[in-house]
Parts: structure tokens; sequence; C-alpha cells
């Protein structure tokens, strides 16, 4: 022992040293400074202590720290309609050349007019025509370029930017400070998931595996000559609700120790996350900053808060104000 | 420049170069010593090496580099039946004496029988009944228990030992070398997807978020008041045949650059896999070695490879020889 230690040079130990220093630089960083001081942030910087403390009770190893997040309304703006419901719209509006008989048709009629009552008096029938007319009938990869294509130029109507900056700054930095702590991050949306996967990664830092969401069923199949998948008109999956502990447990086969949500959509998901052993994190974003984004719960057509708020109030999960707790809403700069 | 040059010490200098001559030993050694030099083990190395080298038109970025392997008879033997199908059997004896009824009705009295004529003869319904009886109608936890108790005490009839000692060794160093190039490997298998889950992480470092297999419909409910996922006895999704292309862009959402099989089941799943853009590396095992395992290729009820043979042989996919091209089948001191 002696030997090894006097063979360690001096500058060996500088070294070691400045890589101590750079460690305890790094530790001493906010990793969330878009979050104000208050009850959230705290809890989830305690959680993740927590769980990341080795040789304690509330350890949780690496590989299990699975971190679920819903996409609209938690990461991105949900108002004042669903991204993908603005993305369905102005397809009809492409196709309608080509669908002269659209016209005279509902709900695609109603589309055109910009009747929005006319196209909710269709119902969940209505619906599925216009996912089949526009999410349907092209390859997979076809169907990637039509949804880049789209976001590269739609915007969000207030905002007057594309959709994709139209994200929450405190969420990507929470995001970031999971995976600084080797937690593996995905996506589990209501959201089509082929809808999500083009562009998760860039924004998120989330890849396509990790994107959980709906469906619609694929065929693979022949089509000149070359082996492709084609998207058919028929509701795979749906991955809201119930839906998502069901999708989780198909797509990622472990069950999340953090889960973080907005709306009654997101209810059995963190209930699900909350009936696992040992410590859980639980956190739901509450809207409330009509100023700086929108303020919207219990009365909501997109994103409703309301079960969702009381079992949250009920059960002590962490409930972000929005207006309160978060210092900005958006990425800087934009 | 020259005064940062003679800032180095020559203790620095000497950690370099040991750790440079770490680098050389590793790279250096054989990264699958139960490969023969054959040309398998020569094409496998050759392509890992192309896609991973920076600055070349072949290079693959690391997130690109995912590889898909079959399970049953790519990864773990599939012969005298599927380890599953040997489970199902086994889970009807156990379950018998609380059914008396099944004394005198097929498909499962051919199973109590030994008479498996006359289980077949009960086609896709009874193979559907037996999955109900046997895989459906507890939580997702309980069934997860219930693989995992079965897989501890059941034994490969001819070798003696658990199942998941047959596991193929030249596979499993094939995976490691995979993933210490920055692959991410993944099953791609006709099994049940929870059926695998609860022992893949163990035995091939394959962690259950990275299985893609057949399923069963699940429904999240209250039990005992507590939220769970109870198994339905409804076939969700077949993994197989076509499916695997499917399942593939369901569950990953990319697709493979390299893939692994061994039967007509993987046909489409190398197809698609070979019809991306720049490098692609698709192998087939074929089972040529009735003394150190089994032998058999177009006319076997279990494995069939027929048709993806002639269709390796055509377009020049890697074809194992396991008699000649593997040193050992099984991992050392079992």
């Amino acid at each position: 022992m002696a030997k090894a230690r006097s063979a360690l040079p001096r500058s060996c130990i500088c070294i070691v040293f400045t890589a101590l220093s750079l460690v305890c630089v790094q530790a001493q960083t906010d990793p969330l400074p878009s979050w104000n001081d208050t009850a959230p942030k705290k809890a989830i910087i305690a959680f993740v202590e927590k769980v990341t403390k080795e040789g304690t009770p509330n350890f949780v190893p690496a590989d299990q720290r699975i971190a679920t997040f819903d996409n609209d309304g938690t990461l991105w703006v949900e108002q004042p309609m669903y991204v993908q419901l603005a993305f369905m719209l102005d397809r009809v509006k492409q196709l309608a050349p080509k669908h002269p008989e659209w016209k005279t048709t509902q709900p695609f009629k109603g589309v055109l007019d910009g009747d929005m009552k006319a196209v909710a008096a269709t119902g969940e029938r209505g619906l599925v025509q216009l996912m089949a007319a526009t999410h349907a009938g092209m390859t997979v990869d076809q169907f990637q370029k039509i949804v880049t294509d789209w976001l590269a130029t739609a915007q969000q109507p207030r905002f007057k930017r594309p959709y994709t900056q139209c994200v929450y700054q405190p969420m990507l930095e929470l995001l970031a400070y999971l995976r600084a702590n080797n937690f593996k991050t995905y996506i589990v949306s209501g959201g089509g998931v082929e809808f999500m996967r083009p562009w998760t990664e860039e924004v998120y830092g989330i890849p396509p595996e990790q994107v959980v969401g709906s469906s619609i069923k694929t065929k693979f199949e022949m089509v000149d000559g070359k082996p492709d998948l084609m998207r058919l008109p028929e509701i795979d999956f749906i991955d809201d609700k119930e839906g998502k502990p069901v999708g989780i447990n198909q797509y990622i086969g472990r069950r999340p120790i953090a889960a973080f949500g907005n709306s009654d959509g997101d209810q059995q998901m963190l209930e699900w996350t909350a009936e696992g052993d040992g410590q859980r994190f639980m956190l739901l974003v509450h809207h409330t900053d009509a100023k700086r984004e929108y303020a919207y719960d219990r009365e909501s057509s997109f994103g409703r808060l309301d079960k969702a708020l009381d079992e949250a109030n009920a059960r002590g999960w962490t409930v972000v104000d929005m207006k309160k707790d978060w210092k900005v809403v958006f990425p800087p700069g934009i």
C-alpha cells in the first residue's frame, strides 16, 4: 500500500482534486433554474436525492428508475386544441381538392366550413372517419414525413411560433435532471405514437423507443415489390385513462416510480405508479396562468383536470401551480 | 502550445500510454471466443467494425444501432417443443384438481392423457382455450411470479437442466459484443412478452422494456380497492411472421440495422431490416447439430426453417451452421 501511495505523483493528486471540485460545482448548480423555490421543486429534489442514495432503504437501482410523462398539457401546450387535432383539421383542408364529396359530407364539411359544432355532432364515428382520412392509407415512413413537414410550418395560433417551441422550459429541465440521475424518461400520451416519435428526441431528448401512445393498426405488405408497413384505418389502442397503465405494462413492462401528468387522462397512470413499493413521486401540472399560457381545469374540453385534482389533493400528490411555481413557462430566446 | 506541453508531467504521459495500451489489449481480445473463425464470425465483426467507424459513409450513430433477436431457437432451445408450450402443459396438470371437468373435455383431456394428437385436433380454438385457462385470469404481477416459479424448477427433458441454462453461448457473446459497440439489443419473439420479461435481463442482459412479443389483453381495474392489471383471456397481438415488423414499429419505432432469427417466423423481420438504407446485417441460425443440440429445418413442427433459408441463400444473408460454426453450444460449466 505504502509503495502504491508513494508512486502517486503530485500532478495526479492535482488531477483528482480538480475532478472532485468539478463534481462539487456541478452538485451545487441548480438543476431546476426555471422553478421557483416552492414546494414542488423541493419535493422533486428530495425524491431524486432519496432514491439515488446508495446504501439507504429508499435507494432504487438505476435500471428501475422509470419516469413517465404525459405529453399534451404536461410537456407542450394543448390549447386552444390538441396539436394533433390541429394537424388533422389542416390535413383535411389540404386533401379536400382530391375529395370533392367532402364539401357535402359530414364531418368533413364541418371541418372545411370551420363549423366545429357540426363536426362534434358526428361523435366518435365522425372522429374515426377523420382519423382514417388523414392518418391512414400511407406507409409509416410517409406518415412520418407528413408530420415532420407539417410541424416545420404550422404555428400555435396565440404564440405565433412552431408547436415544438411551445414546450415548457421547467419540464425540459426536469427531464434533463431525472436523466442526469439515471432515470429513463418515457412519454405516455393519449396522442398518436407515430405523431410524436418523429420529433420527441430533438425536442425532449426522448428517443422513439421511449414513446408510448395511441396507435392505429399497421400491416406488413409488399409495396412495389418492397416490404413496407401500411397504416390502416382502424384504431389499435387508446393510450388514455385506464389505457395508460395498460400501455406502460405493454411497452415498458415495469411500473414507473415517478409519473407526471396534467389531466384526468393521467389519473390511472398516477394511481398505478403510486401503488408500487418504496418511494414514489406523482405530479400534476395545474394550468393557472392565463397571462403567460392558459388557465383551465375542471371545465376544459382539452386536458380536463377534475377528478385527478381531487385525488391529488386528497393523497398529497405534488400539484404545480404554473403561475406560482414556474419562473418562466417557455424556453428563453424564443 | 509549447507552454501547455511542458506543463504535462511525465507521469501524466505514462497514464495516457497505459490507457492507450489497455485499449489496444481490449481490441485484440476475441469478442466471440465460442465462434469458429468461419464466415459468420468474420461477417459479424466486419459489419460491426464498418458501422462503428466514425467519419466513413458506413458509420451509423449509436442511437440508431438497433439489433433485434428472435428468442425460441435463436437464443434458447425450442425442441422438443417451445418452452412456453411446456409451461402451458405443466400448468394444465397443476390446475387440473380444481377443474374436474377437464378429465372429459378437450383439449384439456388430451393434455392430461398425454395425447397430443387429440390436443392438435382441437386446432386454434383449443389453443386459445388452453391459453385462457393457463395465462389469463390473474394480475400481471401474479403471472410474473407463476412464470418465475415454474422456470426455477422445470427442466429441459434432454439436457436435464433449467431452460434458462439451455441458451446458446455464442449468441450470449454476440449480444455482449453488440452492446459493447453501443448497439441496443432487443428480443422480438413470437413468444408471450410477459413470459419472457421476468428473466431476460438476468439471462441475456436484455431489460423488460427491450422485449417485444405476443400479448394478451390486460385491463386496469380495482382489485380489493387497489389498482391492478388483470390478464384477460383474449389475444391482443401475435408477434410472428408479418407481425414482427409490425411489433418492431409499434414498440421500437425504428427499423433495426441488424436482425437475428432461425425460422420462417423471422423471415419478414429480416426482410424489413434488409430494406433500410446503409449497412444491414441479417443472420439465421441453422440447427445442424443433432449431437450437441438438435438438427431440424424444413420439416420441423417447431421453428420450421424453409422459405427463409431459401431467401437467405438467394440474398446472401449470413447462415450459421451450428455444427460447423460454433465451438460450443451451451455456456461452459453447466
